[in-house]
Order: C-alpha cells, then sequence, then structure tokens
C-alpha cells in the first residue's frame, strides 16, 4: 500500500515556510524582518490525476484551504471528507485556495493516495510533479515545527535583579515553566554568553509574557542562547529549556590522537546542525535569515558531515523566491553566484540531475539577470542598489572588483557544465561563449610583478591593491594555473605582509586553498589556533568573527551593539569541510556513487573517521603504519602520497601516488611499508 | 490639519480584495475558485518618509502585520502604539511584514499622517508613491465590506418543505434572523427567480448554518437572490436582508416618454450598481469573479451613469495581477487585448493621466506578451492554453480570427495613442511600426463580393463565414472607412440572413455600431424588445442572455444547469450607455473638462436627462420644440443634426449640423423653430 503525502505546488512549501522562520528574528522586543522581496505561495492551485481503481475504494480527501473537487469533469457536492469509488477510470480536478499560507493536499485511500505522480498548476497553464517533503511527518505544511528535546540547566545563578539559568551550552530552544502557581508577567533575556543574558538593558533578545492561568507555559518562538535570565512576578517550580533541532543522521564522526581536533570536529558539528534547521540560517541568535553565501559554505560542510540534502534544496528554492528576479540574492552581488554555482556541487556530491534539470530555468534566469547587468567591459560592477559584500573586511568595492569577475566564470562555468549534463546544447553554446570572454578579461587583474590578482580596476586602472580574497579564489577555484599557484601561495598566502583574513566566512576560502597547494601542516596550525582559540574562551559553538586579540566582554560585540556577534554562526563550522575533504580526504568520484580517498595525516598520528556518501557511507582509520578501510556500498580509490609498498592491496603507482582500488562492502586493512 | 490615511503598496489591496471577493464563488455547497492564477500582496514592504516637526507631537501608529520601526537610521525599541517627537527633521523607514493578508500603515499625528505622500517598496529598490483607497474608511485594509442597508421580504410563501421569502426585487444580501429562540440548523435556497428558490435540489447557491446561542444571525457570505427558500429546526421570529452595496452618488437620471424606456434605464441602473461592487463582476450569482472582456463594458456603462473611477481602476489592478505574464487575462485572448483598450477610455473619460503613467509598464508587458504569441503571419491565434473566446455562440475560433485581429489592432492604436500622451517617443515608434502591419493584414479578412470582413482565415484560406462580430467591431471603432461602413449595415447589420447575436454581451457593441451609423430608430426598438421583452418577464435586473422564444423554466437554463442562468449580469446594463452616448449623445470633449452633446429623440417626445462629467455634471431637457441644459461647471458645444434657427444661443451651421457652443454654470433654453 503507497503512503500518502501532504503535496504542494513546488517550491511554495519552501517560500511560505521561509518567510515564517526569517520573521521570528527580533532584535530586543523589534520585530526585524529581511530587507529583500519575500514572496509568497500561489494561493489558487489544481492537483490533476487519472486513475484507476480495481476495487471499492473510501477516499479520504482534506486539504487546507478551500477545497473543490472535480471527478470526471463534474463537482463533487455535499462532500464531507470522504468519498466513496468503485471500480473504473477516473480524472481528479482538485482545486486548492488558501488565502493565508501554503495550499496543500491530502489524499488517502487504498489505491489512491496523494504523492509526487498528481500533477499540479498554479492555474498558468504549466504543469509540474507535486512536491512533498519530509519535514511534514506529524503536522500538516502550515504548522511544521521541528523536533524538540528537553534540557535541564547545569547551573542557576542568583543576581541582584534576575536569576540566571545556565543550560550548559548553545541551543535553539524554547523556554518552558512547570508548576505554575500565580499570574503575572515573566521577563526573559537571553544570553548566548552569561555577560548577554545578565545584561538585561543589552542583551540582543528578550520576550514578555503574561501568565493569567497556565499551569505550565511554553513560549512560542525559540530562540538562541547558553543562559537566560529571568524576572518574574510568577511563582513557578521549574524552568527547563525545549531545544529545537533538525531530526538527523549523525553519520560522521571524527577523532585523533590530538584531542583539541577531535573537540574542534565535534563543536563544529554541534555548530552546523544548529544552524541548519528548516533551512541554512547564518546564525541562530539575531539574523535567522537565509544568505546565499554563508548557505553555500553550509552546504558544502553539510556533505561532509550529514548529507540532509533536503535542507540544501528547501534553502536554494527559498532563496531564489519568484520570478522576475529584480535583484539579487539577498541583495548580494557575490551571493547571486554563489546559488548558481552550488547547484553544481549539489549535482557532484548527489548525482541528482532531477534537482537540476526542474530547477534549470531559474538558474538561466539568474544567469541571465547577471549578464544583463554587466558593464560596458562586460565585467560585473555594482549597480545602485547592488551589495557588493566579498567578505566582512575594510574593502573598497566598487569599482569592477577581481573577486566577482571571478565569481561570474565560475557560474558560468557550473552552468555550462549543468547544461551538457541535461543536453541543453543551444544554452551550452550560448554561455560557453561568455565563459571564454570573462576567462580572457580576468588576465587583465593579474600582476605579473606582485605575483598576485590585484583587488578592483576603477575607471580602467587596476587599484594595486593586494587581498587575500582574489588570490585564494584562484587558487581554489583552478582560475590560476599552477605556476601562478605557486607564486600566490609565496606572495600572497604566506605573505605576513597581506592582511590576514578575519572571518571564518573567508578563511574557509583561504585554509580550502592552501590545503589544495599541498600546506596541510599550515592549515592544521591555523585550525588549532583559530578555532581551539575559541574553544578556550569557553565556546560550545563557533563564532561569527574571532580575533584572539580581543579581551573580555568586547570580544561579543558587533555592528556597534555590545552582544551583537553571533556566537553560534553557520561558517563557523567549516573545520567539517577542510577536516573531510583534505584530511580524510573524500571527495566524490566520477559520478556521486564512487569516491575518491586521499587522507592526510598531518602532524596527527593517527585518525578515525565515518564519513556519508550520496548513498551510504565509508569508515576510516589511518596511522602511519596502517590504513582500515570500509565502504557499505560504493566502491572507490585510495590514493597515497608518494611511491608506497601496501600489503593488503593491489597497488598502482603513477606520479609519486599510490592508488587502490576500493568495492564496496569489503574491509580493507591496508598495511604501510 | 491633513488626514490619515491607511496606505500601503499599490496594487496590491486590490489583489488580496479581489481573491477573497472571486473566492467567495459557490456552487451549492462547494467554493468554485477561479480558474486562472491568483497573485498576492508582497507580504514584506517598507514605507518610507523624510519630514520635518515644528513642534512636539503625539504620533500614533498602527500596521496590519508586524510592524518594525527605524527613526533616523535607528530602531525604535519598547514601541507600544505612541511616538512622541519634537520639532526637527526626521525619516521613517517603516517595515510591515503580514503573512495573511496585505501589509499597511496608519500614521496619525499633528504634523505628520500617512497618506499618498510616503513612499513604499517591496524592498526591491524600487520606489513608489503609497497609495489608499476610500473603500477602506470604517474598517482596516483587511477587513473592507461594502455598507448594507436592511430589505424586508415583500411576501411569504409557505410551500410543503420550505418557506419562500420575496424580497421583491434582485438583491446581493446577507440574510439576518433575528429573535432566535432555539438551537439547530438553518437550511437557506437562493433564488434569482421563484423556481429556482423554490427547487430545492437544483438552485445553484444554498447555505447550511448551525445555531447553538444566537438570539441574532447574520450570514457570513452575501448572495445574490430576489426569493430565499428556508428550511429550519430554529425558531426565530423575523428574517430580512442586509442588502450589501458600494455607495455611489447616483448621478445619473433618465426619464422619457416612453415609460418602458424609462424603466429600461432605471432596471440597467440598477443592474450595474449590483455588480459594481468591490471590483466590476460579471454576475452576482454565479461567478462574481472579474472578467476582463465584461468589465471593459461595464467601465463604459460607468462613465454613463455612477462615474465611480475608483472600482475602474481597482478592477484594472486586479485583472492584471502580478509579473510575469504567463496567460492571457482570464486565460482569453480578447481579454488581454480589452484590457489594454480601457486604459484609452479610461484617459479620455477622466483625463487621470497619473494612473497611465504608474501602471504604463504594465501595459507594455501586457502588450509585448501578446504580440509575443503573433504567429508567422504576425497574427494573433490561440495557442495551447489560450481560449479565443469573442462571444458565447456557435463560433469556430481556431485560426487567424478577424475579431481579434481587430482587437490587436486597436489595442496598438491605444497605447501608442497614451504613449504620445506620456511622451514615451521610443515607445510609440516602435509600436506605430506594429500598427501599420497588422492595419495592412486586416485587408485580407475584407470580402467586397460578400461586402464583409469574413470571420476568419485557416490554414491561409479565408472561410468564407460571414457573422456580425467583426464587421460591427470594424464600424464601431472605425476599422471600416465609411463606405465600408455602409456596406457593412446593409450587408451584415440589417441583414436578417446572418446570425443574430444572442447575448447582450456583443448587442453592446452591435447596437453602439447602428447608433454610428445613424440608425437610431432601429436600435431604440431592439432596445424595447430586448430589454422590454426582460422585463415583461418580471425581471427586476437584466440578464446574462435572453430569447424571447424561451418559455416557463428553461429561460433560467444555462451551461447545462436548470438555473445556471445569471438574472443579474453587468452586461445586461448596456442600454445606460446606449442611451447616455446616442440618445442623451454625452461624449467627453478634446479634454475631459470639456464635453460634446449631440442629442437624438428618436421616437421619443421628450427625454430629461442628468449625467456625470470628470468634474461636474451636465442637466438636459429635450423635446421636439426645444432643449433646455445647464452643465454646473464644463464648457462644451451642443450639436444638432440639421440647419436649425435657434433661439436662446449663438448657433453654427457646418456640414448640416447645429452648432452651439455652452459654458459652464450657465442655464441655457434653446428654442428650436
Amino acid at each position: 500500500m503507497k503512503t500518502a503525502k501532504w503535496i504542494w505546488y513546488p517550491g511554495d512549501f519552501e517560500l511560505e515556510l521561509a518567510n515564517k522562520c526569517m520573521t521570528r528574528r527580533y532584535e530586543r522586543d523589534t520585530p526585524v524582518p529581511p530587507f529583500w522581496r519575500l514572496d509568497r505561495a500561489y494561493p489558487n492551485v489544481k492537483f490533476i490525476k487519472n486513475f484507476k481503481l480495481q476495487k471499492r475504494n473510501e477516499i479520504m480527501i482534506k486539504a487546507e484551504g478551500k477545497l473543490n473537487l472535480m471527478l470526471n469533469d463534474r463537482f463533487i457536492y455535499n462532500f464531507n471528507g470522504i468519498l466513496f469509488l468503485g471500480p473504473g477510470d477516473y480524472r481528479f480536478v482538485i482545486s486548492v485556495y488558501n488565502d493565508s499560507g501554503l495550499p496543500c493536499l491530502y489524499l488517502e485511500s487504498e489505491e489512491l493516495v496523494s504523492d509526487e505522480s498528481w500533477e499540479v498548476t498554479c492555474n498558468d497553464h504549466r504543469y509540474f510533479a507535486a512536491t512533498t517533503d519530509k519535514l511534514v511527518h506529524n503536522s500538516t505544511p502550515n504548522n511544521v515545527r521541528l523536533s524538540t528535546t528537553r534540557i535541564e540547566a547545569v547551573a542557576i545563578i542568583k543576581q541582584e535583579n534576575a536569576v540566571v539559568y545556565d543550560f550548559g551550552k548553545e541551543m535553539m530552544a524554547y523556554p518552558f515553566f512547570e508548576g505554575i502557581q500565580s499570574k503575572g508577567v515573566i521577563r526573559l533575556y537571553y544570553g548566548e554568553s552569561f555577560a548577554e543574558a545578565s545584561d538585561l538593558e543589552h542583551c540582543e533578545t528578550l520576550d514578555y509574557y503574561s501568565i493569567t492561568h497556565e499551569k505550565e507555559f511554553q513560549t512560542p518562538i525559540a530562540r538562541a542562547f547558553r543562559y537566560l535570565a529571568i524576572i518574574s512576578d510568577v511563582k513557578y517550580e521549574k524552568l527547563s529549556a525545549m531545544a529545537e533541532f533538525i531530526p538527523v543522521d549523525f553519520c560522521s564522526s571524527f577523532s585523533c590522537s590530538d584531542p583539541l581536533l577531535t573537540e574542534i570536529y565535534q563543536v563544529s558539528l554541534s555548530t552546523l546542525h544548529l544552524n541548519m534547521r528548516e533551512f541554512m540560517l547564518d546564525g541562530i541568535k539575531r539574523d535567522r535569515w537565509l544568505w546565499s553565501g554563508d548557505a553555500y559554505q553550509s552546504y558544502l560542510m553539510d556533505y561532509y558531515s550529514f548529507f540532509e540534502t533536503d535542507v540544501i534544496k528547501r534553502t536554494m528554492l527559498a532563496l531564489f523566491g519568484k520570478t522576475p528576479i529584480k535583484t539579487h540574492i539577498n541583495h548580494i552581488m557575490d551571493y547571486s553566484f554563489y546559488w548558481l554555482m552550488a547547484f553544481d556541487d549539489y549535482y557532484r556530491y548527489t548525482g541528482d540531475s532531477v534537482f537540476i534539470d526542474n530547477n534549470f530555468p531559474k538558474i538561466l534566469e539568474m544567469l541571465d539577470f547577471c549578464l544583463s547587468r554587466t558593464n560596458k567591459n562586460g565585467l560585473m560592477e555594482g549597480l545602485p542598489g547592488d551589495w557588493v559584500f566579498v567578505d566582512w573586511a575594510d574593502l573598497d568595492n566598487s569599482g569592477e572588483v577581481a573577486f566577482e569577475q571571478m565569481l561570474l566564470y565560475l557560474a558560468l562555468d557550473r552552468v555550462i557544465k549543468l547544461g551538457k549534463i541535461l543536453r541543453k546544447e543551444e544554452t551550452v553554446k550560448k554561455y560557453a561563449e561568455w565563459k571564454i570572454s570573462v576567462q580572457n578579461k580576468l588576465e587583465k587583474f593579474w600582476n605579473e610583478g606582485k605575483g598576485a590578482y590585484v583587488y578592483s580596476f576603477k575607471n580602467g586602472k587596476a587599484d594595486g591593491v593586494i587581498t587575500r580574497h582574489p588570490n585564494m579564489l584562484a587558487v581554489l577555484f583552478d582560475i590560476a594555473d599552477s605556476q601562478r599557484k605557486q607564486i600566490i601561495k609565496e606572495r600572497v598566502l604566506l605573505n605576513s605582509g597581506v592582511p590576514p583574513i578575519t572571518t571564518p566566512y573567508m578563511r574557509f576560502y583561504e585554509l580550502a586553498a592552501l590545503c589544495e597547494l599541498g600546506e596541510y601542516d599550515y592549515v592544521m596550525k591555523e585550525i588549532r589556533d583559530y578555532w581551539g582559540g575559541m574553544l578556550s574562551e569557553g565556546a560550545t559553538s563557533f563564532w561569527e568573527t574571532y580575533d584572539h586579540r580581543q579581551t573580555g566582554v568586547e570580544k561579543y560585540a558587533m555592528y556597534g551593539r555590545r552582544y551583537g556577534k553571533s556566537l553560534c554562526h553557520a561558517w563557523g563550522a567549516s573545520p567539517l569541510y577542510l577536516i573531510g575533504k583534505y584530511f580524510i580526504g573524500l571527495t566524490p568520484g566520477k559520478t556521486e556513487s564512487e569516491f575518491i580517498l586521499r587522507p592526510h595525516l598531518s602532524d596527527l598520528d593517527w585518525f578515525n573517521a565515518e564519513l556519508p556518501l550520496a548513498k551510504g557511507k565509508i569508515r576510516i582509520h589511518v596511522d602511519h603504519e596502517k590504513i582500515e578501510l570500509y565502504s557499505d556500498k560504493a566502491n572507490g580509490e585510495l590514493i597515497l602520497d608518494g611511491t608506497l609498498n601496501i600489503c593488503g592491496a593491489e597497488a598502482i603507482h603513477h606520479n609519486n601516488l599510490t592508488t587502490i582500488k576500493i568495492k564496496g562492502s569489503t574491509n580493507y586493512i591496508l598495511e604501510i611499508q
């Protein structure tokens, strides 16, 4: 018997849910909606299905919205939720109109159920497969909430005005009061740090609730905190926190001979999990918004940890919104390009061409939007309203910024790749010319004398400024050839005269680029210093920015606000990617059903790791003497640096590398001699 | 002191309200939403205002939606509805997010109020003047309801199962029960005819309501009826009807020596008023939807009766919806063209170029959408999903239908005219070429032998079918020259061998065309026969179609349903236009501030009429001996057929016409000698 699912118009669940999630942002008592256009679900849709019944079926039908049933071209009157139909051929056209949320349908019977085999239209003569989402399981599509688990305070600190509860770690949670014995007002002041929660005048988030008759009370909006200060007229017996999280398979693990690195991995996992909710959020305390550049990195981390691809798809769809495109995603030029590039990663890691195919019209519209905004030189330059971001740093982003042109080039390259996979020859041809043209234009940014790509061109002249940003991008994404890469490494990336990067956001690319250049030991040290530094500050999740020189409360400040900094920021979790891709060394093979493993111990004595694949997973132990490897399903290749003698399998030597073919469902114990 | 108004993003009030209105359509107990795409308000908007205060103001601010106040770039915390601001320069950026309706703002203080001087954006970097609507006066924008007035039953007829109340005339009303003495279920069966209300199994609309404790009960949805059958477990003392209507100025009147014509005018007025609600509806019983072709005629009738232009603007905006355009308006090819043409009428009658200017991007998008769908001959031909309608009649609308090409030509012509007014030279130039090209292509439809435009071309060949439709359009809109017009009159319009038109919808154009050809007496007779025929059937409003040969209940049937026909259909009110434009003889002059009056008594002895102008009104009495005329504001010209001697003013004779210049605020008594 087939399983009935709530179904809807593709992409619309994501829009409605993202609107709900993003508008839960408050600063103090003030709601702060996103500053970009939000779009809504089509309110008036039709679900269509031709079907045959072999016998009499009792069909239960429900909808969120007004329901109109048309069976074989006739309205069904007096419908009370159940329909009985005998054997025969039928056609259902079911209209659902919802003026306050997502119109959606649920139909259950022995032979016929609502599922992705139904067609849906927003009444514009275009018909798509209906979609569903596993977030909708014990609720309806318009009332989706994540799972919760109870967390008890580990300490209660009485202060002059307030009582501060310490829950021991960063959470996104609903405070939950039990044994309420009186009425009155409860005031809650949330803090990611103790300093924040106890600074009632300046903490970023707070709530006031009136209790009239309740014996128990759970707040309606989950907030990010570890510490919670309470001022209450109300007597209650107990306060705990109902931590809200997305149920995922904790299918990755990493432990090694260095406990600090093991802890960094753990806290990264927790940081990503906290920010990976209905969507990939930037940070859970403050924005709770979807930012395409932040999310792009979260997707990559996700492939190396939870491999939870539904949240990626939801985020991609919500970021796009609805046509017509009038601005860059999040108003940020870079973020439109990251959105495009993310489809290529998604395909490489998952092999899911259906999602690419379904969204290819959106991909093309976004790329055309960007191309329609090139300047007279055919390059990207900020137009009024565009935010050219690159990084939180003191950057002059006027003119033709090299970083943006590189992203344009990469976006073109990725769309062409996807076009080839989907066999869209006309599209491929059209953009191939653009790509070559942009590739040629990138040359003007290369300054041979400085051994670096300059930051930008203004009024036809190079500005001469050298930053790490375009240079690490050129290394990471093979824009520079191998000779230039070496020059960039020496003259920029390992040159302390070039200003350092302070955000984990851009450190992600910098450290990845250094790994690409073989600087494993350097990167290992940087990870220990930077992320280890936050741990030494007591972090239970990684931060939006970190500067070890800041001490005391000043380290919590940002955006001119005392506690403006997010202490649980998705981009802080990048060690997941760095460790997964460069130390454990996993990448997809020629297809997503194969893998390549190229482990690097660096200065570690050993590590144990488990990582997910699109289909299946791998487990690996590496030390200086041996490698133990098991892949439950996929075949792959193990590649080791150097020409090594291996016991336990046949090894191929080539280009100073040792390659061992790995078959799925086989335990390998490979001794390195 | 300025008046505070609820304000919102332009066009969005109309979308949300139209969705509400159209989804109140039910067939029996089944909701029937429109079969086209519905769009929604942008949920997340910003209102912006720079202002200066001279003194301390107490500012009251409220919104429908979540409110975020930013004053001089800083959030206002702890906002409780009132803000005190001292003298100074300020900038407000107020965000409103509404996830279930229209985000809107209301701000009131001595010096600063919310009104059309505020800017608004949907956060796409495009800024527009905020708009308001006078429908919002004693409610909020999301809760607009029209006015009501109590109507008592004129007769109560007891039947076997039910009691039938006769309210004496067609209404859109909420049944209202008073003195309820018990609980139970009330079943209501509505009828535009007695036959319908008392046929419980087949009446088009019905409602069941459970009464639990109410002493009084008014139904939540107004329905169209004159008769109401009740089956009730509930005891109540009284049932009346709260008739719902749009408050308008009854600023037109017409009475004449023929009481039948006087009555036809009255019932037309009532028919239009009933269908002219939040929007111009097609009919109040069944569709309650916005149909562009129907509405186009209602606009024209409105200029000759209520001159209520807000409802026209609301309807035009709601019909457009939001970009991107994916289908014709209402899916009907003709209806996209009528929508475009309506802007020209609107401008001619009102002189309001602001509305045209604000919506010119939409106008161009709609025209381009149509042009993008021309076939290889550059003509319109139905594409998959397109409904080529023309009329409810047995028409083969495949191939290149002449009627549609004429509408395309007219749409191009009208957009060019508007482009000239707005000084959009590029636009004018672009479409002028298109227009000439279509004009030339229309020639192939003219069949000299038949003295008529043929109905269509299929596969390069004329189908040879002659109907009135393209021919009356060619006369009415000057597509044919005067010689062809005379040929069409004889060979088509006055030729009983050409199948007659049976819908008031197309009779509108047919009779108008005949008036243009000077056939006043013929048209007068047709009006008496056709509309008088409905009155002789007891009509209190005019019908969707009428055929005097149908007798008994068969006259109520349509669309295969026993009471499918609408007995209160907007297009039934066309005598308002025919009498106003051709018998009273009013048209706008060179500008909307001038008028031309060319009265025709036809076979009447006299008439008295009052008609609105864009600014002001005219009153006129005409009989065979004299004309009395008063215009309260506008200047104009009175034109009489023939070379006449006039006492009371100076007359100019030219081309067998007599013209008298009329000055506003002057009483004229003109004796014809």
